[in-house]
C-alpha cells in the first residue's frame, strides 16, 4: 500500500490519533480509540477496524475475543490532519466491553455521571468468565 | 461547581483528553478538539463548548470569533473515562473553521483523501479578510 496518505496524517508526539467510531447506520458515536501508522495501514487493507492498544502496547484488532468486529464502511480526516473517524457497521450490536452499544453510556446529569445506556449482553459471556 | 465529577476523567499526562463534538439532531459528527479541567468545567457552568487550544495554549470558546457557538445538549463520558462525547446544537451550522459544516470532509478512497463536503460559507468572511 502507498503509504503517502500516512503522511498526511499529523501524528502525535507518541505516534498516535484519536480515531472515533461511529455506527454507519444509526450515526451512534460508539467508541473512541487510538491509531498508529500501522493500524490505519491495517484497518484499510482489511477493511475491519484495528486499533492501537496504549495499555497492552500492541496492534489491537477490535472483536478479536468478543467477535465484534467492526466492518469499515468509510475513513475520514479532519482538517487538521490530526484526528479520525470511521463509519462501521459494528457486528453484534455492542462496541463496549461493557456489553453495552456504545461506550459513551455515562450522561452528566446534575453534578454526577448518570449511566444511562443498558448492557445488553453480559461481558462475562462475551470475554469467558475466568471464575468457574 | 463541585470538582468531584471531574476526578472521575481519566485526564491525559498533559491534562487532557479528547472530546467529540456531534450534532444531536442529525448525528453527524462535527469535530474533535481537546478539554482540560478548566475547559469542561466551564462548558458545563456556561452550557457552551468551550475547548482547550493545544496550539494556542488557552481556553477556547468554540465560536468566539466566527459566532459558530456550540449550545451543549449533553456530555457524556466513556467506559474508560478518558473521552467525552458532546452532543451539540451548532449554531450556523458550520463547525470548521474551512466554513464546512464537518471538520472531518475528507474521505479515504482509493488511496488519497479525497474532499467530499461543500464550503458553506468562505472563511474569510468567517474570521475576516486580512488582506483589503
Amino acid at each position: 500500500m502507498n503509504g503517502a496518505f500516512l503522511d498526511q496524517i499529523r501524528w502525535g508526539p507518541d505516534g498516535l490519533v484519536p480515531a472515533i467510531a461511529q455506527d454507519a447506520s444509526s450515526g451512534q458515536v460508539l467508541m473512541m480509540a487510538w491509531m498508529n501508522r500501522a493500524a490505519l495501514a491495517e484497518t484499510l487493507a482489511s477493511g475491519r477496524a484495528v486499533y492501537w492498544s496504549r495499555s497492552r502496547r500492541t496492534l489491537w484488532p477490535k472483536g478479536e475475543t468478543s467477535g465484534h468486529v467492526q466492518r469499515v464502511v468509510e475513513v475520514r480526516l479532519d482538517c487538521d490532519g490530526d484526528a479520525l473517524l470511521l463509519k462501521v457497521e459494528q457486528i453484534g450490536g455492542i462496541a463496549c466491553h461493557t456489553g453495552r452499544a456504545s461506550c459513551f453510556y455515562r450522561r452528566w446529569e446534575d453534578g454526577a455521571w448518570e449511566e444511562v445506556e443498558p448492557v445488553l449482553r453480559d461481558p462475562r459471556e462475551l470475554y469467558g468468565d475466568p471464575t468457574p
